[in-house]
């Protein structure tokens, strides 16, 4: 930070997102000064937890004493939230998002600060690892980002908006995708005796040499091994659920095309 | 174990789940006595890491002084081995697979001893966490096959063969399609500065929370928001990747048809 470390932040949101960092600069020594939302009752619940900061639902924020200004709201609301934003001179702006291009900013100075992280829960996260990705309107925008990122976080890269919106995308597949395969275990097991939890063990192991070793490396099991004989007898048991089935034939399709040898 | 903790076990099999069960047996001071293998080679080499066994390529096992005997090879050389298996009288038979049947056992007593892990590399598995899944010929069979599990691991749990079976295919979802979705971020990554280390906090959390607060609870992403505007630029981005398209499609309409209303 240097020259921002003593400077004020205010948060325009009062969500999961908006929360955590207000909760991780106020950590790092960063004061909050207001929080903005379009529920004051929003706001003031999140500006409580703040000690020092207070509650506003204007977004006439030309008197404020912050030269960085957070916007950490839905998608699909920061254009508005940026047409009607009043910034006090010299302020920078940034939303958080890891899809809206950095043309939302219009005339303001400022950029991106895009946490590469799930907020789903009253879970405190720990920012100190989670990947932070920075694009900026100008260099100077982009040295502050980089700056503030890293009173928080070890990880904090410069990418382009063709890079992030990549970035996303893989994150889908990653997080909410793989979320989805966990339920389609669960379905799978709801009329057994066996309930999610038992595999976990065999996730978390998959997953880490996935992480460790590569996936192609990680990765076991029928399609891999071309063991057509046991993929029939498990697209046979999903008749019942045509959508699994179709996934399932489909996945083992990638895979097998992938790894047309058995081993 | 209590009546068996003294016996011999011998290993039929030499691949990676044979070698990981033997060390286990081997560290609770269970003897393992022969390890057999087509591959003679591959019997010594095993053999050599556990003092005390004997390497052979014979099935002929009648004078083996074990009492138990572990079929850890691939699932469509079982019914082979079986039936050139000559144990000697009063011998347990058992497989390791999750989806071969109990009956290709034939006249032999014993049953299924099923570990729910992923045994991809050179890596030692903590057996205490893995959940073994045993079904045997008989209350006998199965009383011996949950002493033995016992002694390695502390999730070790009667389940019938169709349970297993499904448990199998929900296996096949939570280990090698997650490893699949993690590779499909890694193609969408390749043409960037980024890889794909770089998600690995954010999976991490995620699957946790699955794992701890239900998948419900954990998903997040536009799917699950209804932010048909990202789906739609998600889905164009990833023109030049049909497969990809085609998987993001049916995933996001999955989860759309779920949770219909935005939130």
């Amino acid at each position: 930070m240097d020259d921002f470390i003593d400077q004020k932040v205010s948060i325009i949101g009062s969500g999961r997102v908006a929360t955590s960092l207000a909760h991780a600069f106020k950590a790092q020594g960063i004061f909050i000064n207001e929080i903005y939302s379009r529920s004051i009752t929003h706001a003031e619940k999140l500006s409580r937890a703040l000690p020092g900061s207070s509650a506003t639902d204007s977004l006439d924020l030309s008197h404020s004493e912050s030269k960085l200004f957070v916007v950490a709201v839905s998608d699909d609301t920061i254009h508005e939230v940026v047409g009607q934003f009043q910034p006090p001179k010299g302020a920078l702006l940034f939303h958080t998002s890891g899809t809206v291009p950095i043309e939302i900013l219009d005339t303001n100075a400022g950029g991106i600060f895009y946490p590469l992280q799930t907020f789903t829960l009253n879970k405190v996260v720990d920012f100190k690892t989670v990947p932070i990705l920075i694009e900026g309107t100008d260099t100077h925008a982009e040295d502050v980002l980089l700056s503030l990122g890293s009173t928080i976080s070890n990880h904090v890269k410069l990418v382009s908006g063709e890079e992030r919106k990549k970035l996303h995308i893989a994150a889908v597949f990653a997080s909410n995708f793989t979320n989805r395969m966990l339920a389609a275990a669960e379905e799978i097991l709801q009329d057994t005796s066996l309930d999610l939890k038992i595999l976990e063990p065999l996730v978390f192991e998959s997953i880490q040499n996935a992480f460790d070793f590569g996936t192609d490396k990680a990765l076991t099991g029928p399609a891999k091994r071309g063991d057509s004989k046991t993929i029939e007898s498990h697209l046979k048991s999903l008749d019942q659920n045509p959508a699994l089935k179709s996934i399932y034939d489909r996945l083992t399709a990638m895979i097998t095309s992938k790894f047309s040898r058995p081993n």
